[in-house]
């Protein structure tokens, strides 16, 4: 399977209407997509143990999607494996006074991952160009230029060393609605319930076209966009972890030698005889 | 005196031995300017106090200079009197480890100041194109791309309500060794002697060299460069401090004014007779 696939490129008339997410990629059943989200798992940690050793690229997923979309549940399944000192995972909420009192990429900068890490962002700068374009209090001006400071922004970090990849989990209306419903029903997911989503469901189309937007701004060469079928969610771990992966294969990983001479350390073993 | 006369614009011809680091300007003398910069003191603390309730701008005021040509003095004569809770003031030194792990602009992003403040940066991102420039170990094409993070960087900042403005401390050679000496003999003064500093010193024609190409690559008219004669310290204190507060009054400053009508608070004060 191959990822390109997935990435979002004639930006022009990318339609979310016209993406299934309910496609399930070549698999014949969800135990073989699991097996092989397995095996990429493992795959994973040892790019993950090279990447940390040479401490040259760093790797920056930036999840978004809809409320349900699955982003945490992404996060949890993808990353559950991989060692907790070589990653950092940030949910960015509603901004606090502080953050908001600065432009809004500086709360994300801060957050990049240091050379050797993989970083998770759980929303992103994106929301600055989605929430506030929706409830029509960000002009279409204002928006075209957070677009190009996000542009220059990922570049930048592309540029510096850290692989920026965006993940945008495509989901249906109907399918969020049967999550809003799970929340409700199941006793263990009521914290995850937050009327103010049933409020935000009303602007349904008005985030899609905004996401539209966003893949037509900021689909660069170095920070590509995916979308991710994701209303089955074996389906969407599977195609996040490979993309990942696939990911970090593309760059120059290997474990650093040392820069002398190995030292010849024979002498330092007394002889058991 | 108009501070344009001290803004680096024309910024292909910039020479630095063409600007006179002993100038005075208009004074006879330092207890004229002396009184001069008492006034602008009183006036920063008022501007201040503005910029501090109103929370639509911020200020950063970038300090760049050789060594020992005064940015500590500066930061501490022009600065002293403001309300601490609305300053923030950053020296940047050598790059940590964990600075060093991220690209070169995100230790100075995170230090930017939050709306109503205004931050002074002793050193900044400019020294990622000094120091490695002069010492040979980044080259013209990884030189000229940092430019243009820094430019887009700034840029940034101004459009999101950061005045950003760069003031070069111009000192000559001769003073410096001059300031080194008085290190030397003064016991006061000793830990501020750095033997790495008569290593730079030899660099000097580098440096200088240097900061001409700093000038013509981030002159922006969002974020100006003024150089400061610095040889004479009444006369770069007062000039810098000049600079700061006519930036500030070119802003639209002004008390926040309450939303609503000023309620009648007289029906609470109790009658007295």
């Amino acid at each position: 399977m191959n990822i390109k696939r997935y990435m979002i490129k004639d930006t022009n008339e990318t339609r979310l209407k016209d993406l299934d997410p309910d496609e399930l990629g070549e698999f014949k059943s969800k135990e073989e997509a699991e097996a092989k989200t397995e095996k990429l798992k493992e795959r994973l940690v040892k790019l993950q143990d090279i990447l940390f050793a040479q401490k040259k690229h760093s790797l920056l997923v930036i999840l978004q999607g809809m409320d349900s979309s699955g982003k945490d549940g992404t996060v949890k399944h993808i990353f559950s494996g991989v060692n907790p000192q070589g990653f950092i995972v940030t949910s960015f909420k509603k901004p606090s006074l502080e953050e908001e009192a600065h432009d809004f990429l500086w709360r994300v900068h801060m957050k990049t991952p240091p050379k050797g890490y993989i970083a998770a962002f759980n929303r992103s700068h994106y929301e600055d160009v989605l929430v506030p374009r929706v409830h029509g209090s960000l002009s279409k001006e204002d928006a075209k230029r957070r677009f190009r400071y996000i542009r220059q922004f990922e570049e930048m970090l592309a540029e510096e060393g850290t692989t920026v990849i965006k993940l945008f989990l495509h989901i249906s209306k109907e399918k969020q609605l049967e999550k809003i419903q799970e929340r409700l029903d199941d006793p263990a997911k009521h914290w995850k319930f937050d009327a103010s989503d049933l409020q935000e469901r009303e602007y349904w189309d008005d985030y899609q076209q905004a996401y539209e937007d966003v893949f037509r701004e900021s689909s660069i060469d170095k920070a590509p966009w995916y979308w991710i079928p994701a209303n089955h969610r074996w389906y969407r771990n599977y195609l996040a972890l490979k993309i990942v992966v696939k990911t970090l294969e593309g760059l120059d990983l290997s474990y650093p030698k040392l820069n002398t001479p190995t030292p010849d350390i024979s002498q330092l073993i007394s002889p058991r005889h």
